[in-house]
């Protein structure tokens, strides 16, 4: 496949990833749909009359929305359709969109946009299915000989999160101020977090038709309701969150902002990196098991950038460490009962590898902060510092190509102390 | 005051109550807001240019919606301009609804309609913040001694729920299968839950302009925050919980289904049964403190209805039991930065007093299945049984008139085993 727009081999969005995503630009403030090409974005609002194929025709209007909420409700067969339609408007080989009035028309150079979030999210779940990052907060706050908690290898285990306090890459988040017991065993104190954290994350968007209370869907049956994933950072404030979690878990050590990238990786560009699922023992129960592989290859970093500009990549992980698939989170979470709905966000939780340079947060990195990452600049870090920007970046390399997720970033501010 | 509708002394919706809701009707199945009134239903998209007085007469469109977000969003003093123009309108003394083809058309009988969920609920969360309650549990599942965790005197515990599974009065709730471990130390298994329990508890709505991302809202102004309040029944499978809730809290063993009432009653509503705050002692950190009283002397009821129609109320309790405020949880969790939204959720947890008849749970009554509840068809409960139907009730007693919640109910339907 080669597109008439020009990009390098290296370029995130290839004609084979075609991740969509929310604009605006500054001469039209209005957010609409576009799907990242190179360096440029398609304007689907311009273009939803071209998408002619069996279900969208009846459908157009999906892309003519500020959100992609009703396109993804649309479920799988429309997404392939959409893809399919794009590949070929996309062509080298397709006239329509390279006619000189219409091109300048429809696409967008990135770096004039601002992005916004990709859908209203209704939900947003994160679980914590990394078994690695699971053990080694085991070890850092219980026992090392009995790290994981017994339920962990029989369940996916999960927290309902805050939705409205997602956020798209860019946004400024700030150091939060709450309650903590740095004396243990005194009275807690009331500060700015002096343990600032980010959590590498990935995140899928729930797609397909809402599905009925009451009505569990099983792992066989979850990936109708995949649509597709975003980086996320989890930013986390370890010490309110040590005195707040017991015993209904973390609560304003984590709502106080999540940055997600903007563009959503459809679960297609990501099937050629589609690669074993991780042995699980015991064998989980039956509505946990699906025959199809759903793991996939997809490597991962985080930098950190301190104020003078310079980059430190402290991370770097790779999806293929869950244990738990996306599949079998979706089924834990609706077993009981619970509906979902298109636009809900299904976090992985922070995604550790064995190796320390693969720990997916600070509390890991830095072991509880008994050990120092050396920045580029000279400096150390146990915890994140004021203004600090963490930057999250993703990709899967293929054959002369790579499907990348771009970046996930957020600066943190200091505290407002009155 | 006196209205032209005629209703009982004890009916839940005087002409002091006026609570909104969203109905609709066979033959008219838009879903439009309504206020309560005796027996009756004032239709509210009927009458939405009445709505004269300076703010609203610029924001009439948000009473011809099918949700409650947008009249929420407009403020206190919005809400008090549409309470004192319908007490204007519904007066005895106002004639203009009183013309009979216009009293034909703006009001329907409450036993024609169908209630929906008042809000679109963007994000929901439950609180812990009955002393009783918590103690209760602490006395169940660890040390009689030490009942309380160390965190609870110092900050409104509470944990982020599932909003896509609240529900409305009357909807039925399948009872849920999940993973339990009736056998201690041995592996899980996968059954429907044993021990299924209501909860009781009260809710409000956040109402007020949209908060910032990094702008927490003190107690002391918090209330410019709280629309109304509803009933709620946070239903919990307690074996489904006790496998999963370490260490992230609850999570498939509550969100199944959230039922609430249909009926907002506003804060106006219940200005009078305002009574003292319960005594806070640590005295709380500043960002939760508050002068004014915000505790409410509502009575709290929950009726069992066996499938044989028989009714029995098994528990009195109180919304005035609650250690913390609505203004000390709604400070609480936006203390980090966390951003709210009009149409937000924000329950108490379960309300417990100190009388065992006071006990806000199956859990409580029958003190973890070692007792029984005695039932007025001969039979008896430790948990609920299929095709029970739980009923919670809530009123204020004012001089001459109460102030209703009318009610909040559910079936519990068997579990479906394939």
């Amino acid at each position: 496949m080669k597109s008439f727009i020009k990009y390098s081999t290296n370029s995130d969005y290839p004609i084979e990833n075609l991740p969509y995503g929310i604009f605006s630009t500054r001469d039209k403030p209005n957010k609409r749909i576009g799907v990242a090409i190179g360096d440029e974005i398609l304007d689907l609002s311009q273009i939803s009359h071209l998408f002619d194929g069996p279900i969208l025709k009846n459908n157009q209007d999906v892309f003519r929305k500020d959100y992609l909420n009703d396109f993804m409700a649309l479920g799988r067969p429309a997404w392939l359709e959409a893809r399919s339609k794009l590949q070929y408007l996309l062509s080298e080989d397709t006239p329509i969109l390279q006619e000189e009035n219409l091109r300048k028309k429809v696409f967008v150079k990135q770096e004039s946009v601002q992005m916004h979030l990709p859908a209203k999210i209704g939900d947003y779940t994160d679980f914590y299915s990394s078994i690695h990052h699971a053990t080694n907060v085991g070890c850092m706050f219980r026992d090392k000989n009995n790290a994981l908690f017994p339920n962990w290898k029989y369940l996916p285990v999960g927290y309902h999160g805050r939705a409205s306090s997602v956020v798209v890459s860019g946004t400024p988040i700030r150091r939060p101020c709450g309650q903590t017991t740095p004396i243990p065993d005194a009275d807690p104190l009331f500060s700015p977090t002096r343990l600032m954290d980010f959590e590498l994350e990935v995140a899928f968007f729930v797609g397909g038709p809402p599905s009925e209370l009451g009505e569990p869907i099983t792992a066989e049956n979850a990936y109708d309701h995949i649509f597709g994933m975003v980086l996320m950072n989890d930013w986390s404030a370890r010490d309110i969150q040590k005195w707040e979690y017991v015993p209904l878990g973390p609560f304003c050590a984590k709502n106080f902002g999540t940055t997600i990238s903007p563009w959503v990786i459809t679960m297609e560009a990501l099937e050629p990196f589609r690669i074993p699922n991780n042995e699980q023992d015991p064998i989980p129960f039956p509505y946990l098991r699906h025959k199809d592989n759903c793991n996939f290859d997809i490597k991962l970093e985080v930098d950190i950038k301190t104020p003078n500009g310079i980059v430190t990549t402290i991370c770097r992980s790779n999806y293929k460490y869950l244990y738990w698939t996306p599949r079998q989170q979706l089924a834990h979470h609706t077993v009981t009962g619970c509906n979902i709905n298109p636009g809900d966000l299904m976090a992985s939780g922070t995604i550790s590898g064995e190796a320390v340079e693969s720990f997916g947060s600070m509390l890991e990195l830095c072991w509880k902060g008994t050990r120092k990452i050396q920045l580029k600049d000279g400096t150390t870090r146990k915890f994140l510092e004021d203004n600090d920007e963490v930057i999250i970046r993703g990709y899967c390399n293929g054959n002369g190509y790579r499907i990348g997720f771009g970046s996930c970033a957020g600066k943190l501010l200091p505290a407002i102390t009155h």
